[in-house]
């Protein structure tokens, strides 16, 4: 179902989000809603990435439907033929110098996607994209995937800085009992939420111990292992992971001692109640090891699909019971501080403090 | 679509509903909305079932994804365990005593279904489950199925108690010209509403030939056939229904000249515009041939699927038309005296009396 | 979603609207939703077609899902015998002089197809069904099909009545370069309105070639083609289309040195959002071809079914952004003087005039 927009967005939108992967524009524009707002994507003949509204200003049609030509969207429906910023450069027998412009929206791609900036163009620069050491330095490999989920981006958030339920939701993969019994602890780390949880002295879980064996240590050994949770705004949770073999020092343990890697999480909204879910993995281990890539990609894929139902479930009931107050646990701190920082910086994109 | 609701029930709640049938609360939990209401239904393990709301107090999570352990209904998401009565009991790493409760509702286990009481917990007592016979006597055999149907309950009441629509909706299979030429008799019994019609001298329709085989008798003979509705408080339809070689007495025949069964429905709302369908047929012939209770059942779902295209469209069809007003012939006094059955039920809980 | 109407209705009522073909009500009864209407369409036996609301005045449900009997509708439900003025006939054990009656709907056959006429009955009339040479003549051929559309029926008047799309949306048929860069000229003739465009010295592309071949013409000849975009009230567009070999007199040339043909759209409103869309072509050439006639229906099915998604999203699109304003351009006067056409029609209905 379609509808126009009445209420207040629950996203600041002065921010760089990721839109897409490279892959997906290839060849042909790519349609998405982002933070409300339905945009396409394309590239052009130099390689850089655009954002317009997919809104052909001559009858509404999505551009998204249309082709690129010498660096210019062409409307797939009657020709129209939008530049870059939005402006509308050619069209067969029309004169097109006074038709209205469409919003075009700041892009760069950088660490292997496609960023975009939905809110306020003057206000966007690359030096506001954080910096992501993983993304670009040679010593790391990547792999991840994208989920469409109906909930709220922000129930995403409280799903990924509080682990306790991967003892339940992820119970054959990533999940221990000594998760939920090791103590958590959450603060602020600069412009940073982190939530931390260290177990030492355990049996590595089934997902680790498939780690384990890329790295080249023994699947069956004793380790430490820890989760560090780090959410920065808009809605980037990047979460330290590893296990490391007992008494080495855990996260800070010599690499040959230890398989670490950075669980990647964008969560880019598109609706009040659903948002693109872009996840993945960076690690440091084996690193050329593409079948590994492709192993971890798949359990990875496997241990994100669990939470859809418990997500979606979740937001009905949500819509269901809007009146209930939720718990804000120990656990949920790290959620909790998140949305607390999401909520500051939409004030301030009002012109409002909060306290 | 889910939708936080705003007007009047349409059903009364201080009443025992069915909720489901014991083997779908097998090895997990159960989710279904009944009355409005999300519940979760288990079973602990000195065999109860349970009944609570469908939302965890932490952090709304369905707790239909979770586990059961040690009696206790175990949050899929973050673990916190809840108790029968709505209590939470336990959570990794925390203290529960201030957590809000969440409803329990009465539910009792009896006649081969779980029944749960949607209402005012104090109301609810054993006793006011009325008596059924052939639910616990080892005279009789059973079948029976579930459909979801989006229509209002009170739509699936108006149609078993006018079985008219069998000539037209079941041709095929129980429909006979001689149903709608007799006449149906409406009238109130105790605590139930009573439409009786008689067809005698007529030949069986395909549906009781099989039954009259099934019974040892001729399929082909003449017969008296007879079918009584009977509604009782808040939607429950029994029909007696059965044909006996002519001139025996019909619905008082001697068991070796008939074959007779009672149609069993329990009609248990879900929204105003849906429900769920428990449907099956108990009898009193060949009770130990499983064979044929498995032919029954195949039938007589199949004859029930034939109304759900109707019941849907005509919901649509109420929808779309608001402000007509519908008929109410002799064939439906059945229907129109059960909906005035329901509403001065529905009236008594909120202190009114209708007159 | 089916929901009770509550805006003004953007259709002309009084007018004969295609509401399906003759092999749609072979056997039984069809359930339609026309011009906002919920309609049933049957024969009776000596093959008049009737229109009746489609609506059991005994409990709603929808005739549709009944029968026909002795030139009566009888309901699937409980077997009220409607007439074809709307009015109750009999119904098994019941009086029905005093039940209320349903709508009917004027409707004639003509042409190869069933046209009901939605408003009010006494202002219909044959003669206000406008000729259609190609519909019943000998020396035409005609095959066509029928889609159902989720977009307002004026989207798809705006789409046929300017052919600059078939450029882009249809590139690899009907489409070439020379469409967008011919001048377009929108005028009014009499009721209708005319859009034309005339392309001298051409190639045929795809579609127009596999014509010239069934006219017994070379396909690869250079050739004038043009297009006349015809509309008239309520929702029909003709479109005289064709290829003559160059210099003969484009669409003034002799049969032998052309293959011209009409493409038929009937645009029939469903909803304000969706319609019905009967489409195809009528040619003056190889007109006892059978395969060719399928082989034109399946390649201009497959033409039409590119505009699907276009039309779909636009509309989503403008139900996005309502307050958006289209651009009006020379291109568009076919649609945008076929629009006024309507709202002349449907202000005159009201009693008013438009400027």
């Amino acid at each position: 179902m379609i509808e126009a927009r009445t209420t207040l967005p629950t996203w600041p939108t002065n921010a760089w989000y990721v839109a897409c992967t490279p892959g997906e524009i290839v060849g042909k524009p790519l349609g998405r809603q982002i933070c409300g707002e339905r945009m396409v994507f394309y590239r052009k003949g130099n390689g850089d990435a655009v954002a317009l509204e997919n809104f052909c200003p001559h009858r509404g049609a999505p551009l998204s439907l249309g082709f690129v030509r010498d660096d210019l969207l062409v409307c797939g429906y009657h020709g129209l033929a939008m530049g870059c910023k939005g402006q509308s450069e050619s069209m067969p027998g029309q004169k097109v110098k006074g038709f209205p412009p469409i919003r075009s929206f700041p892009v760069i791609e950088r660490y292997g996607f496609i960023w975009v900036w939905p809110g306020d163009a003057e206000l966007a620069s690359r030096e506001k994209l954080h910096h992501l050491e993983w993304g670009e330095s040679d010593e790391w490999a990547y792999g991840g995937g994208l989920y469409h989920i109906k909930c709220d981006y922000r129930l995403m958030i409280d799903n990924l800085m509080d682990l306790t339920h991967e003892t339940y939701v992820h119970s054959s993969s990533i999940g221990q009992k000594e998760i939920d019994e090791a103590p958590v602890t959450t603060r602020v780390v600069g412009d940073e939420i982190h939530t931390s949880r260290m177990m030492n002295g355990v049996k590595a879980p089934p997902f680790w111990q498939m780690a384990l064996r890329g790295a080249g240590l023994p699947a069956e050994a004793t380790v430490d292992r820890w989760q560090i949770c780090r959410f920065s705004l808009p809605s980037h949770v990047m979460i330290e992971v590893g296990v490391a073999l007992e008494g080495h020092g855990g996260c800070g343990a010599d690499k040959a001692k230890k398989a670490s890697s950075i669980v990647v999480d964008f969560i880019t909204p598109e609706t009040e109640t659903s948002h693109w879910y872009f996840w993945g993995m960076a690690r440091q281990f084996a690193i050329h090891d593409d079948a590994l890539t492709r192993q971890i990609r798949e359990g990875q894929g496997k241990i994100f699909s669990e939470d859809l139902d418990m997500l979606e479930q979740q937001q009905d009931n949500l819509i269901r019971y809007p009146e209930r107050r939720l718990l804000k646990l120990n656990i949920d701190a790290g959620g909790v501080r998140s949305r607390m920082m999401i909520e500051r910086a939409i004030a301030a994109e009002r012109g409002e403090v909060l306290e």
